[in-house]
């Protein structure tokens, strides 16, 4: 099972899943995003990738708490030490916790036990959830938790990205053929869907194309 | 804040988390169990209580695999032996871990640090996710995965009935006031409201209120 939200890490996260073997389910989230486009380009990328796609409905907005689930204003053009300094109010409470417990019932249901999802601890904005700590802690707990686990199936979360750039991402990715002109990152797009360019995951993906001397083919406003 | 499904084990840690002085807020989730009627107990517990109480939404019927949230059968009287004996059908993959991280991103958004849950794993129904050592892992990644938890916050899980038996929790909800019939625990009530009396959980309430000599206020069929 694929996380796909139709990022660019999880784009690049599907082809290495595939490059490894897997013939994995691609799990999107529709949570209440602000940037709910993102579940369009997760279609696309399932489709392009000839992989079955679920999408997985709970509406976060329900306890907010960030600016990507609540009216809170994304913010835009940081420079990098401030993306670095602290966590932003873009961070989502306990998302990737909620995203890999449900990716978990899903995958125990289904009877897979391999969980492939693109957290990434280098070009980041800082969000806890994303360190390979609190992937291994998750790893853990999903088999302690589960009666699959109990019963001897060993459940393996895949980060595989976690300790690469942005421009590596690129790269892996550009070589396994995916088409980055499908992904979304931007977490205030325009309601045609043009990127805003300024957010910070807009910045970090720009930044990527730039060092990884690649065409980015996002359209931005 | 405290987990309230409306059940006796979850109406026993309200009572034991406001006699230890706090003020918590009770938490219920309509996640598409076949026995949503413990949401009006729930309710009726907050209230009776002079708590605030909040519902989270999310449907688990979106993967199934339990007969709590799809169409499969609940298993009836069965031998305590057979409880001991294998992990039932009434097992929600992963619900503890959805549950707990859903109520990790209420607590962190209200600036909560305590979250009571009413996990037992001594009269239970084998559930995994009910044992300390999934409360410990989680507790474990609850600080590793939030804002609150890299800043400095300390998350606990609060299991006080972890490892009491059916008969204790009731004679310690007695002695505090907690008004049973309000409480609800069949998995497989007729649509008016009574309980079937002979799942695993009507068996452990039954059981439970006759050991603890307290007479069990639910309605049967």
């Amino acid at each position: 099972m694929v996380l796909l939200s139709g990022g660019l890490d999880s784009a690049t996260v599907l082809a290495i899943a595939r490059e490894e073997g897997f013939s994995p389910l691609a799990l999107s989230f529709d949570y209440g995003q602000r940037h709910r486009i993102e579940l369009e380009a997760a279609k696309q990328l399932a489709a392009d990738a000839g992989v079955q796609h679920s999408i997985i409905a709970f509406d976060l907005r329900q306890f907010g708490g960030s600016a990507l689930t609540s009216n809170l204003d994304v913010p835009k053009n940081r420079a990098e030490e401030q993306m670095s300094k602290a966590i932003p109010v873009t961070y989502v409470p306990a998302r990737n916790t909620i995203f890999l417990s449900m990716a978990l019932g899903v995958a125990e249901t289904m009877g897979a036990a391999d969980i492939f999802a693109g957290m990434n601890a280098l070009d980041y904005s800082g969000y806890p959830d994303c360190r390979p700590e609190f992937i291994e802690a998750f790893q853990k707990l999903a088999n302690l938790a589960t009666k699959a686990g109990v019963e001897g199936q060993t459940f393996t979360i895949h980060a595989p990205l976690i300790r690469m750039t942005k421009s590596e991402i690129i790269q892996t990715g550009t070589k396994l053929g995916v088409n980055y002109a499908l992904t979304t990152s931007c977490y205030d797009p325009s309601p045609n869907g043009l990127a805003c360019g300024g957010c910070d995951s807009c910045l970090l993906r720009r930044k990527g194309f730039a060092e990884a001397g690649v065409t980015d083919p996002t359209r931005y406003q």
